[in-house]
């Protein structure tokens, strides 16, 4: 375990044992690594023959004991080149990171994986989560096989296979008719009254360290070497920040030289992080009345937004917004040309990638990443087919 | 590529160049391959450095060019063990191979990624297959990727979501008021109109070539060797014919000693197998007014039937038949002691492997394996929770 402190990003206080956010500027906490004692062990090579998931990375995430570890089969999930997308919309290299082959179906069960794993190990018996629907999922399922309790609420309008995954999986389920904020300060004075865990986005440290598992896999899996640009479709922003911290990371063991730039898409409904990048401010402000196809990414007002402002500003990145319109065409052309059944949020890098391209910021023959977080199984109401009933005596037409 | 012919089961009639099926004895035909090459050629090493999925068992597939692969980013599925379910039940040595992890999220995707890579490889511009959903749905997203016409034919009561990743995908899709051998009619009747290629169970002998990795898999997981019982959801077949095809290669081969006992699993209202294997036929009889929750394996007469009580018989197996009740109870047992949230076929095979250690049939220390077909994400109305709506002032209670 090299594991060395918590640090405050914002006022750079250390904590050497567990807190939930910085006592004196209420900030997300980050985990920090003793990167000079992992550079002269680490090596590419020992990755050979190790499990072929995200836990072949150990060196750099925050788990002490290999039996904490809490695992439902993940697998470093595909890196899949779209010639034919690509052709159709101008660029030589484009490539699709495909986490809805997660179990649980999303990019949400990586920072269970690691959360969960870590509140074993820390005796967590219990704690709440608000959530747009997927992180909640996630949780759920990876707290069942801990044996952790989990109480967990969700917007009524949140996807409804997520209800079906959290209360099978033996979960405490409520849901709220308002956002995720509303959820957020039900389950603040949950933590207040009852001194269970804060499970929250970015209230605890160590979901982040699962995330950026992203990262380190999109640099193996491009032999060790970064692509030139990652589009990730960012709500919470969790994902986005934890493939900026892997690849900082990695920079500092000398194992990749360039950072990709990193594109923060959003839907036009909910951009706070778009209009905060506009007028080059670093947090953002509340987004009134948000709603989109896109529902994981409906954050009105994310507690890292500095921190992705940071990931964006640092790696010359960009924030870019798209309509419902064009995320739902996006993802009808990516199951069209790719056989890729995404959700709307994967399907929203697609159509930001395009735009990006018209406008020049990205140049055609550059390698550039489409993060889908989910899979489009997850969505069932997204896509509404009206295929014709045949009688057991008729025949089709071709 | 180290296929020598296509041959007939029933009659060992062989055929060198494609055929449907044995125009001798209208049975199903299997690929046949030349052993003793393979066995001077391969080694177990030669794995290590070789992709994570299906295809690094290249010298035992069917596809001669790689180019010709089509691929949405396989993955090796987890074999995953079930510490805290096999306490519960009494088993010491309980395993779950889960399937819910390729793309789509069902091991139908198996077989139509090497389906599609050979019809590609072979040319084919357009096919046609009657489906319980999930195969139709695999062979439509592999379709598109391949630029070959799919037109899939479904029962009206099919998985819904089936229906989105077809027609998402650009498949031609027609739902028929009946069954899965209705669709067969009608699918038959494209065939003799139009010349395409029939893509339904058991009449192209490619698909059962990717189903049959998942025996590779299971015995490289379990480090080159055999665990004493699988246990298989069964409806087609094809997944447990593929299995025991894998078994018989890797023991010509000399890579295995022992077979496992094959378990067919049925549902108490769908049982022709197990109504067919009590009386110790080689054939089963079509079952009249089948339902049951576990939609995917409700299949009155397979095709393959002879070849599945073969793969029984042979391996000293058996077959069991399991109510709906305790489907949906073993599928909660499942979520809620491990965090799998899997698919009601595949939860028949807890239920069995239960009824069949309690009966005897299964040692407690034997070494058992559940195979998981696909993920519960793609039945969200088969579990439905009715979570309390809170207002945004609500308190919880823990």
């Amino acid at each position: 375990m090299y594991v060395t402190h918590l640090e405050c990003p914002k006022c750079k206080s250390r904590y050497k044992k567990l807190s939930q956010f910085c006592e004196k500027c209420s900030s997300p906490l980050l985990v920090r690594y003793d990167i000079k004692k992992i550079k002269s062990t680490f090596s590419k090579e020992k990755l050979l023959t190790r499990t072929y998931n995200l836990w072949r990375y150990k060196e750099l995430l925050p788990i002490i004991h290999t039996k904490n570890i809490v695992s439902l089969g993940e697998v470093i999930t595909p890196l899949i080149k779209l010639n034919a997308l690509g052709k159709h919309l101008g660029f030589k290299n484009l490539f699709l990171k495909d986490e809805g082959m997660n179990p649980g179906g999303s990019f949400k069960s990586r920072g269970a994986a690691v959360g969960i794993s870590k509140a074993k190990e820390l005796g967590v018996k219990s704690f709440v989560m608000p959530t747009n629907g997927n992180a909640g999922a996630a949780w759920a399922i990876y707290a069942a096989k801990a044996l952790i309790e989990a109480n967990i609420i969700m917007p009524k309008n949140a996807p409804l296979i997520t209800r079906n995954e959290c209360a099978i999986s033996g979960a405490k389920l409520y849901l709220v008719d308002g956002l995720i904020n509303d959820a957020g300060k039900i389950a603040a004075k949950a933590v207040k009254k009852y001194g269970i865990m804060d499970a929250s986005t970015l209230k605890e440290p160590y979901r982040i360290e699962g995330k950026k598992s992203m990262g380190f896999e999109i640099v193996e899996q491009f032999g060790w070497k970064t692509p030139d640009v990652i589009l990730y479709p960012t709500g919470g922003g969790v994902g986005i920040i934890g493939i900026y911290k892997a690849l900082l990371e990695l920079k500092e063991l000398d194992i990749i030289k360039k950072l990709p730039r990193l594109a923060a898409v959003q839907a036009k409904n909910c951009a706070p992080i778009v209009r905060a990048y506009e007028s080059r401010q670093k947090e953002s402000v509340f987004w009134e009345n948000a709603e989109t196809v896109a529902f994981g990414i409906t954050v009105p007002k994310a507690l890292g937004d500095f921190l992705v402002l940071e990931a964006i500003y640092k790696t010359k990145g960009i924030a870019a917004a798209v309509s419902d319109e064009d995320i739902l065409e996006y993802q009808s052309l990516l199951a069209k040309n790719e056989g890729l059944f995404i959700c709307p949020e994967g399907a929203a890098t697609a159509a930001a990638a395009h735009l990006l391209l018209k406008e020049g910021w990205i140049k055609p023959n550059e390698k550039v990443v489409l993060l889908n977080t989910g899979s489009g199984l997850k969505y069932p109401d997204t896509f509404k087919p009206n295929p014709p009933i045949l009688g057991v005596n008729d025949e089709i037409v071709i």
